[in-house]
């Protein structure tokens, strides 16, 4: 059976803008390679409500799981919980679960739970909430779109919550090999091994270090011996120290 | 008149993979910026031929200008000059002065230059080069979709020949403000203030550092004395100590 599908989806102005360097599509990519689930495509789109039902629509339909990260907050950029309700035609109000969550949050901390903190309890009907163990406001997954927060320490730990709720596959098998050489130099006998193993992904990755070039090769698939193989078949055309 | 937009299509499997953290798009997304060019959506996909033609002509027919990076080495998955023609319905052919450039980097180092570099001369019809000062092998725009390598500093360098080509607009003029409390404590008077100052992007930003939580205000707009409006009013509502 083929590993399930996935991709995800980051919500910010601020990433299009070049200001932050996202991290938090590699975390995830990482996280669902090593869980079984492949990860297809990844999407950066600004704060904007149309744009957001489009590509929720789009990816949600297109793979088995959509993630997202950001625009979950308190402030009038929050716009994410809104936008994937109506992407998924389903409403969106206040949830008592949800805000008994902020409500203890809060009360323990003598803060006040003002209707800006109040926006966080609104959860589109019938999702499932995400645990946020660190900052209180949950997460929520609507059918296969499953919304998180954009901080990275909340993000990263949402997506622990979240994983051993979604089905597994088999974790592709990677080896890698350097060779000091250009691509180019070791095009012809890849192409070779890459027909000789068309089940296996063979990716050729080319590098730069102190002024010479060399090429990283990944080989990449779910059956071991069939990776190994080519590993050796790699390893003999160009032994290390090439 | 409104800048013009842009999106950046990263094409690789080492990224949805998680093996590789993508610094390309944030490079590109600040120069974009910097250029007076809106960036507007970001895609991360595989090494696919119908995928990449899928997503090239999305991206080309809904934005100014389409950047592209990855794919174009002279391995077995460099597959993405032949997808981006597809795309675009012109030709793919070796084309004689890609061809020479290629021709001249390898004799002036006694390499060969085999059939798998003589690839990497192979250009969309109509297409325009772009300069690798790096390694000899160039890009190219075929129409508004211009094609760049994946090696960050091939890809940095590529960009850096391209841009003077592409009309810019008005780099937007942005200003922050950091402040030591939580998002959802700004949260009410942030809407107001943008609400009225409706051609300004108002963002926040939570951060955490050293457990203490803080937001980063960030306000951005073409207009410079309405920027610096908006900020003073921000200033005046969370004055530095706060």
């Amino acid at each position: 059976m083929p590993n399930p599908t996935a991709a995800i989806l980051i919500i910010g102005d601020e990433i299009l803008s070049g200001r932050t360097r996202e991290g938090n599509a590699y975390f995830l990519a990482g996280r669902l390679a090593e869980h079984g689930i492949d990860c297809r495509e990844i999407r950066v789109i600004a704060d904007d409500h149309a744009g957001i039902i489009a590509a929720v629509q789009d990816l949600a339909g297109r793979f088995d799981h959509l993630l997202t990260s950001g625009g979950i907050g308190p402030t009038h950029d929050d716009i994410t919980a809104d936008a994937v309700a109506e992407a998924m035609g389903v409403g969106l109000d206040v949830r008592d679960d949800a805000r008994a969550i902020l409500a203890a949050h809060y009360a323990a901390r003598d803060a006040e739970f003002t209707p800006a903190r109040l926006r966080m309890a609104r959860i589109p009907d019938g999702a499932v909430l995400i645990d946020n163990p660190v900052s209180a406001a949950p997460g929520f997954s609507c059918g296969n779109v499953h919304v998180m927060a954009g901080v990275p320490k909340i993000f990263q730990a949402m997506v622990e919550g979240l994983l051993p709720r979604l089905t597994g596959g088999t974790a592709l098998i990677t080896r890698n090999w350097e060779v000091r050489l250009p691509e180019s130099s070791v095009a012809d006998v890849l192409r070779e091994i890459a027909g000789r193993h068309p089940a296996l992904s063979i990716g050729s990755y080319p590098f730069e270090k102190q002024g010479a070039y060399g090429t990283n090769l990944v080989l990449r698939g779910a059956d071991l011996s069939e990776v190994e193989t080519a590993l050796g078949e790699v390893q003999a055309a160009f032994p290390e120290a090439s």
